[in-house]
């Protein structure tokens, strides 16, 4: 076998219904965007990655793409130093902000990411192994995902309602929750909160105890609340979640309220760069760190961050933006192959309906995802449902993710809910 | 291409002659011992790895051996999980020492290492394509080293005087420093200190600071100093040295130094598992680590320590023991693909005058190694060598490094010089 180089590599955005799920920024547009990276070699073997695809995202990832003709495959320290340069010499790269609730310095390590995904999909194809093999190996053969809970409407406003219905209230939420533990099986269960009052959604989450008496919980406000309401609902469902994400924003704030609690705190929104962690642990102010290759950089930079949290002793979990088939398999792979991620993943995969992957594979069983055994990333793109998507993106009038935008057109004198309780 | 399973696993213990170079314990012994290890597949393949061979290691070594057939290449983790079970079931595994220098709490690492690289050595010939295109790809062509300077006698008492001759003032040094540069190229130097007087060991470095005005110095006492002396050197080195490794043992007599010093401090003893770093990083103790793939646990590991020393800001160099070229290799491969190892790495390579694989492919150019594009490690074993310095071991008497007893059989009242100053 001898090298091989990148010949071609297609960005394709597409856009899959989603339905109004409700959060501390808003509420989910009728279209969530993500972009399908297509990186084919000189020998004929195909790389798969997805990503976001704000308009701006896929603008850079259109740069990148036209400038990796030529690339070896397996050359990622240097495919990072591309993107770099490509953004450099773009826009700048400044600034990535997913949706009104997260922001990044730089956008590197977002736009690197699929294509770093592609490539291992295809070191996977050349040496005959999944994905996981190429991470050290699966320690698990399927990996766990939690419910993702959300407080939502029956339906987009002027739309027929979706197939979820209405949960606006804890037994709305319970309602859910069955459906999602009847139907697929998980094991435990996580509540989008920040949109009522902590009151309220203490009340949802002790419902969720009572009605699943053995499944572990969590609640994500998303930064909603002050430090004091923080120490009080923390205490209150000390014993009750397994963890609180994200209960106030900022590494200062979640100090001050770890110091106080004994319930561990996770974060997806004040540690989400490497240069986030020193400064964390430092004030102790997580102790469960979400990881997410999507936006840390790629699988291999997961796993720089799963190093690191077993390091210093930090749990480990697994963030979720709206996804397809194609991150889901990368998710699996990096769950797999990262031993000390012991807490159930999340995924927003059961609210989606549409898909740009042959379906088949990466089916949920009692809750979890069997990994890949065949090479690569294990899924293959179902082209007339790529196609469907696209057709989707290019009418569906969404350019970005704006929940706040859309909500505010339903509801004009919204104001996004970060610490107002 | 289909998966392959491990069918046949070789420990060869070898020794290969060593000067009798100075350190703070004691003085190297006639031989240096290392194992060096064979991991046969069921399609062919052959990996190699290298590592210490005390006499406690090469039966941990032997242990793991014989339970590995049938264990898949790719499954690190798995292998991982393997060596601490059958360390666990034979000695426990508990405590391993090196040379009466280094010592940890666990010989996991250690003996998982040269299995790690064995596999990533078959990973990449099944894959064509060398060992550090499997860690992210190469961003260096050439990997450059130190010249390794040692205060020595001139030779083995009782033996012939070896080619070096004798080093044991400044102006030995420098004569030794002069041989390196002129025949091998070093680009930089580094002093192994301990064994005389603080006062003498600057005296050397400020003559070949002279000597050698434009390359980059290092000095390294392995702690044979107080904090107080470590103090008054390092501000006489002050903008002579690019670092000082070790002067004075442990994390808070380093911490202590460092916080009344400018020049950076450097450590192989203090920090040299995952469990120093959280305390070394939050009292500040080290500028600069330096990892070392046998002591680390292998070359995913010890990417997960460059990681985390990029993560935190940290310095970071490589360490050396006397090795041979299968140890080159792997270390060349990791340098290379480890973009913050901006220091020369050590080597004690040029010490060495046996080897256990094929001539013509680790040659130093302007003190630097190419790095290997052929597959794998891009070495192969020697097989006459290799029988040669097997039976060196058996016949040479040598069964663990013991530098402080080697020592006091020349002068009987000897006493390690660690914190003597």
């Amino acid at each position: 076998m001898t090298g091989c180089r990148i010949s071609r590599v297609v960005v394709t955005p597409v856009a899959f219904a989603d339905p109004p799920l409700l959060n501390v920024v808003g509420v989910h547009q009728p279209f969530a965007l993500r972009a399908v990276v297509e990186v084919h070699t000189d020998d004929g073997v195909l790389g798969l990655g997805e990503i976001y695809a704000d308009e701006t995202h896929w603008q850079r990832l259109e740069a990148v793409a036209s400038a990796l003709g030529g690339h070896d495959p397996y050359d990622l320290h240097g495919l990072r130093r591309l993107v770099a340069e490509v953004l450099a010499k773009g826009d700048g790269g400044a600034g990535a902000s997913f949706g009104g609730m997260l922001d990044v310095d730089s956008a590197v390590d977002t736009v690197y990411s699929p294509f770093e995904v592609a490539c291992l999909d295809i070191q996977g194809h050349r040496a005959g192994v999944p994905v996981s093999d190429l991470l050290g190996g699966a320690v698990r053969d399927a990996v766990p995902f939690s419910g993702y809970l959300f407080y939502k409407w029956a339906g987009h406003p002027g739309q027929a309602d979706d197939a979820w219905g209405e949960a606006l209230t804890p037994e709305g939420i319970v309602e859910q929750a069955r459906r999602m533990v009847d139907g697929w099986g998980f094991g435990s269960l996580k509540l989008k909160g920040g949109v009522f009052a902590p009151e309220e959604e203490c009340a949802a989450i002790e419902a969720l105890r009572e009605a699943f008496p053995g499944l572990p919980l969590r609640l994500d406000p998303n930064g909603a609340w002050t430090v004091p309401t923080s120490v009080d609902v923390a205490r209150r469902l000390d014993g009750v979640v397994e963890y609180l994400e994200d209960p106030t924003p900022g590494i200062r704030g979640m100090a001050a309220v770890a110091a106080q609690v004994s319930v561990p705190l996770a974060t997806n929104m004040c540690v989400i760069a490497m240069e986030h962690l020193p400064p964390a642990i430092a004030r102790g102010a997580v102790q469960v760190v979400l990881s997410d290759h999507h936006l840390w950089g790629g699988l291999r930079a997961s796993q720089l961050l799963g190093g690191i949290a077993d390091v210093w002793g930090m749990g480990l979990s697994m963030h979720s933006n709206s996804h397809l088939g194609i991150s889901l398999a990368a998710m699996v792979h990096l769950a797999a192959a990262t031993p000390n991620l012991t807490y159930a993943c999340d995924t927003h995969y059961p609210w989606k309906t549409e898909e740009v992957i042959a379906p088949g594979v990466l089916d949920f069983v009692d809750g979890a995802v069997r990994v890949p055994t065949t090479p690569g990333l294990g899924v293959t793109l179902d082209r007339d449902a790529l196609g469907t998507l696209h057709e989707q993106y290019l009418g569906c009038g969404v350019r970005r993710r704006e929940d706040t935008v859309y909500m505010r057109s339903i509801q004009p004198g919204f104001t996004p809910n970060t610490a107002r309780w």
